[in-house]
């Protein structure tokens, strides 16, 4: 992997983004933010997730309000989600926001950027610039690529902040092409000192956006760039949590629950291995602790994966080979594969 | 994005895989592969996903046998999966297999693989050297990484295939850990002219798989890396077609069926757009052309990627704005959301 772009750390309600902090973990509620108990109880599921930052839409006054209700039912960092109207910064920052977005698109005259600021800087509140491509502002520049608008958009809008010495920002450039996402990025990855929110934008339903998010927000990893992401799906939003998780974990980046290394089964497994994999999936779900468990269905990489693993098995014909910390512990028979298996993990978990 | 590494391109059974060909798709079959008929279905299935080259495991001399009898009911180019025992390989030859894949790590000594590639070359059959880091050779090499010793399994057996003359050559070098298998084919990327198979080897049942997968092929692409994929995944194998497609779809390098773009919805949204991308995503199951829809769920990005998209709808409150091929063509009541833009997206396939 490349190694990480050091960015000038800020502080979101307590939580750390950039410098050599971990990889936060966002994502944004789906409710209706007026709805102050729906939204807390949205939150803290959120939480429960993993997640380490929340994001509300503020469409209107009644949203912005209901932000200081909302404060007092969670213990996550709320980011206040804001366009067209800066007015909704301004109630967002009154109502105890600890982190607020604004997109360069729709926000309007400097004048309005310069009220917003004023009013963060005196509460050491953090604003996201956040570029969408789908909302670019209009640009008198011929001949630019979107990745290029998006940036170009983007820095403007630093500029206006750093006139106005303020400094705790952050920016994030998404699309919904891959390709054009990571280019932005790159470019202004050179070019400032902030953090960066990364992320590709209405990937949407699970299935399938969860790997085009994979695909852009992992390279934009591996690439060192972003401080912390938020994957955008169709979807409730725990579902975007468990996928930055997962996305993080298959770069190493972090650690969180479970890994379970299964093959993909074949011609020559002898033992009905997606369902094995499935029951132990299921159950892992319960542990909380990154251990790495290891469902094989042969003797070609069995043995190799089991014994990488926290506790393996390694299948052949009516029997496996148990693992655990790569030493080998013991032949099983079939009907007790499972439970074998599950006796090691509750054993190093406890 | 690199631009692609150029490989020297080969053909397995008419596919050309490498040079500027299209990045191939294949999966494996996880039939008992001595059981024909249904071999041959799970094969005619995955082609009918979209699978391009497919591979069956050769465990015993029946599993060979069984290659001519499943060729003639199959159109995809097969590949012989041989491990531990070479006759395996010369058997799945005279059956007639595409292609062969051998593991460095079990097929025993140079005397053996020779005799397999005396027959390949009789029959100008390509062979993969698909090394995997759970069943790596021993080394006498003290400190390498396991990046380093899946490089040098592959290397060592690259050597003894062209000094028998032979050129047919594809490799892969798999592993669960997705920084060491991309720090493995970027070693090998500029040491050998072949080309490229890549995967993230047993990556587990397919919510967690498919990321690990996404990350770890979507990078190495990205650098320009690979010339045909494969999604490894604890589940049935159309499985891993479908999430190799939307890796290369997310990256743009093939397109393959409707792309959806759907917002993750939010506190703005006044309609159920999670709703409402599902109905639509069901139905575009049916639909095989490229082409590309958005479902959005407020004034935000709603207008740019509706716009941008073949369809589009931006939904407000009770009423939407309809777009195809960038312009706005209407303005419908919520009741019809889902049935006015159908009729758009049929009126462009038909």
């Amino acid at each position: 992997m490349m190694s990480r772009r050091i960015s000038k750390a800020i502080q979101i309600g307590g939580v750390t983004v950039g410098g050599n902090a971990p990889i936060v973990v966002q994502s944004m509620t789906k409710t209706d933010t007026r709805d102050v108990m729906l939204t807390i109880s949205q939150i803290n599921e959120l939480e429960e997730y993993g997640c380490e930052l929340v994001r509300v839409a503020v469409p209107d006054a009644e949203a912005a309000g209901a932000i200081s209700a909302i404060k007092k039912g969670i213990s996550l960092p709320l980011i206040a989600d804001i366009h067209f109207d800066y007015r909704l910064a301004l109630a967002a920052l009154d109502a105890g926001a600890d982190g607020l977005r604004l997109n360069p698109g729709n926000i309007g005259e400097p004048e309005k950027v310069k009220a917003v600021v004023k009013a963060a800087k005196e509460r050491n509140i953090p604003i996201r610039i956040g570029v969408n491509a789908g909302s670019l502002p209009e640009t008198t520049k011929a001949g630019l690529t979107i990745a290029q608008r998006m940036t170009e958009a983007a820095l403007e809008q630093v500029k206006l902040l750093e006139s106005l010495d303020f400094g705790l920002i952050k920016v994030s450039l998404k699309a919904f092409d891959v390709p054009t996402t990571i280019e932005a990025y790159q470019d202004i990855a050179g070019k400032i000192p902030y953090p960066l929110h990364i992320g590709i934008t209405e990937t949407g339903l699970p299935r399938k956006g969860v790997i085009r998010s994979a695909v852009g927000i992992g390279t934009l990893l591996y690439l060192g760039i972003g401080d912390t992401i938020r994957v955008s799906l169709t979807a409730h939003p725990k579902e975007e949590v468990i996928a930055a998780y997962e996305i993080l974990k298959s770069l190493n980046l972090r650690q969180h629950g479970p890994v379970l290394v299964s093959c993909p089964s074949c011609g020559r497994a002898e033992v009905d291995i997606v369902k094995l994999a499935e029951a132990v999936e299921d159950r892992l779900v319960k542990i909380g602790k990154p251990i790495k468990v290891a469902v094989m269905g042969c003797v070609v990489n069995g043995p190799g994966e089991a014994r990488d693993a926290d506790v393996g098995i390694a299948c052949g014909k009516g029997k496996a080979v148990l693992f655990k910390k790569g030493k080998e512990i013991g032949v099983v028979a079939e009907k007790d594969f499972l439970s074998a298996l599950w006796r090691e993990v509750e054993n190093l978990v406890s």
